[in-house]
């Protein structure tokens, strides 16, 4: 019993990796195509070994200036950033970088769909939340207010996510219901 | 006199560069966002020393399963790959990978714009070839058919890019003409 509820529900998996499946099931169901940015990486050094392929030895991770997450929908440009939090109360922006929030800001200016996904593991939920609504709590956070979203206001001002096995994060019903 | 002709032509830098340059361009004065895809790594080690950065120590070039670049722009999704070829009489298709065909197709079929940018070095010129007839001329390679685009076709099926400056491959303008 125990063991089923496991495996239809979100616990176990990481949003990215139920983000990531969810996009494959899209791909493969010719519903969207939205893929994960390569995390940034500035090679140093390369070594060439005669018979086998080229390994890298020397390289250091890069500061991602973008989101997690890109891709088209229904001719719309889709961008957005996950972010999971084990915080029951509130979803801390320190969570966020400015190059991101710069970011969201210029998809929106080029009326892109802009959002971010916040997953609350203590409560086993899943928001959209729209870039415009997050950049009015960054702006009130930068001009002296709070430091984080509370909970209430996330339930609130998002959507919800519906889960379903081979849509762990069906993020394009929130769309949907939002943008289109 | 020869200096000047190289500072004001497209001869010397890489298209990737120029590209690059372009898109900063179009990012600082708000026209579009569009930015290179990070190389994909498949990271194997990393080492963590006690006061520096994480240091990669062994990574491994991974097959791009999509295009160079992708962005929105005026809300529509815009994803391209640039491509150079020193050939002088026509593009070679085996410079382009299936998978890459296979995710230019998914992106037309969700309505996204898509195309590829060919540099011919040897006549310092760049095409905007649209998705749809770089798919015809696969597919025809396909069914055993010639196994590259020759320069002419090109020449009568693209958007010749203007060179600018600042703007040294100003794909915008064709996009503006072909899809807008
Ligand atoms: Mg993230
Ligand atoms: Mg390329």
């Amino acid at each position: 019993r125990k063991k089923d509820n496991r495996m239809f529900s979100n616990r176990g998996m990481s949003l990215e990796d139920d983000i990531n499946v969810t996009n494959e099931f899209y791909l493969e169901t010719n519903q969207a195509v939205i893929h994960k940015k390569p995390t940034p990486v500035q090679i140093v050094n390369v070594h060439y070994p005669k018979r086998s392929a080229a390994v890298i030895t020397e390289a250091y991770f890069k500061q991602a200036s973008t989101t997690d997450y890109n891709g088209v929908y229904k001719g719309k440009h889709i961008d957005f950033e996950a972010k999971e939090t084990k915080n029951k109360t509130s979803f801390p922006l320190a969570n966020i970088h400015e190059h991101q929030i710069n970011h969201m800001q210029k998809v929106i200016d080029q009326q892109g769909i802009c959002f971010m996904l916040i997953r609350f593991t203590a409560h086993d939920e899943t928001y959209l939340l729209d870039a415009r609504a997050l950049l009015i709590f960054w702006n009130l956070k930068q001009s002296g207010g709070k430091k984080s979203i509370p909970y209430d206001m996330i339930k609130n001002q998002s959507q919800l996510i519906p889960f379903h096995y081979q849509k762990r994060v069906d993020y394009l019903t929130a769309v949907d219901k939002l943008y289109f």
